[in-house]
């Protein structure tokens, strides 16, 4: 049997061990194809990063599909049932480190495209590609810069699918129509230190900052709303000691992280730990993360279209849900645009024995043609 | 000017540089003195670490000079003024590492017994030194093993001065008559690692163990009694976390010491800590180490005699505490005679430019010989 279109390009993009931030290849094997199509194209590299931004048609809506080339590392090699950069296809799933997170979303993307340009040659509005190898990495040289690249010669995305795994149980039972924000804060507590068996002339940060954290661990953020779970803190890091046992330490080292929704903002959380830090009067230093702002599409042509053409596949509703950690729609966001994310079922990403159904993939395909046929003939 | 006899043998015992365990043959200094006056030697050389036990008489009282020979590092030498192991009289002053930790009372231990001997060859009782290289160090194979082959052959010390250094302006100010007991507890909490966009997976044991950390720190473990002050609670460490800002640690990992009174024995430290942790339902494993029983000598001759001995050299009462860290008194302790400890100033001990001052060297030997006289003769 002969591999699907996408099936084929999957396979080929999975070939390539394209371990953030290497590329290794694969946005080329996707430049060839939109080339082919008519597509302008601009690679932009930036440090360790390879970007490319494709765009085909001059006219306003800009509709695009942004996603990564990069996967994570693919752990522990021994647990893997089959090597991790040789795709392979084993009782209807696709196998191979970035199957699901995102190679498998990209072979859909392109030939999504190539399908609908090859009966509408001459659609509405344009189509566009923002694909980074960064995405796993530290996001710095990747899609952010693109983006900026873009805002600062005022050419902007109006309506953008990213391809991040949104999945639950099939391809399309949840669009994430937004992401939460991250914030993180590192907090160093000052006290004196000394000898534990002279603690009148010590000061034990750690027992001074236990009922702040305390109350900052207990708080209750907000309610959430109704595409957002209610705010969350959470301290992943907390460090204080010299290791020995008689040492009173004199600094505690504290982080947390909070997952906010659209009621809150930097500027508000920012205040209110400061306020409880204030209020029992510790001294302390702190350093700010702003890792990204929430956002939420709630409505517009784009939620339409997706919403549809997931409905035209699958014969129900999606889901729209704002769970889960960051993405780079976060930085296309700023952009003022509708972004919506719908990709494969995200149960195996950044495990071993990543893998994705290939019906899921070949349903993707479909709904990315038909949101391009809603919107844009 | 020619040195005094204890000025002469601190000297000789600085210069030789016996950082913890290292005896660099200070031992064999004291010994050669000690056997001239008829002293029975045992050496009693444990792994690392070099002991002696010395005996004149077979007489009961056994009175006993219990010190060390090893010292701390120097630490940063550029900050001394003199060399550490190169002993300086500058001002009235004799510098270097353990002038006063514990060369200085260990040569003021040997010139007493020689002139009280000198005087009282025929004595009552029984003089006795215990010696040993491991008092800085883990003190694993010092004082604690020569006290257990003492044991073993049922040879009880029923009266002891430790050299350490117990006062605090001018010496004899404070005598240590006992001293606190301590007991370190390691917990590992648990909990469920997971990534922080997901909270509802994961299980934060840093959340979940702030509650109990609060109550422990903030309890009433005794109000202290005549001669302890209160028991101290005291965190010297506490750690969770990857380092990585998005992961929920899996386990939280918190270490506890108190320093505590005659109020308070192991059992009931470590019933009231499990009661606080079960209370606040933590998932929790905890490792006990015991570094000492708290000892108090509060009444008999040995005390009575140290007492009166500083009061003729001083014209002052000292000042009885327990106050400070643990020292081998605890070891000596066990045997259930009287223990107390008596020493030069302790304000530069463990320091860069150790220093002890000479008209208290002088004043010390005095105070040995004289409480000899008050219990020997």
């Amino acid at each position: 049997m002969i591999d699907s279109p996408t099936l084929a390009l999957a396979k080929d993009l999975i070939r390539r061990p394209s371990v953030t931030p290497k590329d290794e290849g694969c946005q080329e094997v996707m430049i060839e194809r939109l080339k082919a199509l008519g597509f302008n194209i601009e690679v932009m590299v930036f440090e360790d990063t390879t970007n490319f931004w494709a765009r085909r048609g001059t006219e306003s809506p800009l509709f695009v599909f942004a996603g990564h080339t990069d996967v994570v590392p693919a752990g522990n090699i021994e647990q893997w049932q089959y090597p991790p950069f040789e795709p392979t296809v084993k009782d209807g799933f696709l196998f191979g480190r970035g199957a699901a997170d995102m190679k498998g979303s990209l072979a859909s993307m392109v030939v999504a495209v190539e399908e609908f340009i090859s009966t509408n040659p001459d659609h509405q509005g344009s189509i566009g590609f923002l694909i980074t190898s960064d995405e796993e990495g530290p996001f710095i040289n990747g899609t952010v810069r693109v983006v900026d690249t873009l805002m600062a010669r005022g050419e902007n995305i109006e309506m953008c699918i990213v391809g991040e795994p949104s999945s639950t149980d099939i391809v399309g039972d949840v669009i994430k129509n937004g992401r939460r924000g991250s914030i993180t804060g590192d907090i160093t507590i000052k006290g004196i230190q000394g000898h534990v068996a002279y603690p009148h002339l010590a000061n034990n940060p750690v027992h001074h900052s236990l009922a702040a954290l305390q109350e900052l661990t207990n708080m209750e953020w907000d309610q959430g709303n109704k595409y957002f779970p209610p705010t969350s803190f959470q301290i992943p890091n907390i460090n204080a000691g010299t290791g020995a046992s008689n040492v009173i330490p004199g600094e505690l080292k504290v982080q947390f992280n909070l997952r906010f929704s659209t009621e809150l903002n930097n500027d508000i959380i920012m205040s209110k730990v400061i306020a409880v830090l204030d209020k029992h009067q510790l001294d302390y230093g702190i350093d700010w993360t702003f890792n990204g702002d929430p956002f939420l599409t709630d409505t517009g042509a784009l939620l339409e279209s997706v919403v549809k053409a997931v409905n035209d596949v699958n014969q129900t509703e999606p889901q729209l849900l704002t769970t889960g950690g960051t993405s780079d729609g976060r930085f296309i966001a700023r952009m003022g645009g509708q972004v919506v994310e719908l990709g494969p079922v995200n149960a195996t990403i950044h495990k071993v024995n990543e893998c994705v159904n290939i019906e899921d993939l070949e349903k993707l395909t479909n709904m990315y043609k038909k949101t391009m046929e809603n919107l844009l003939t």
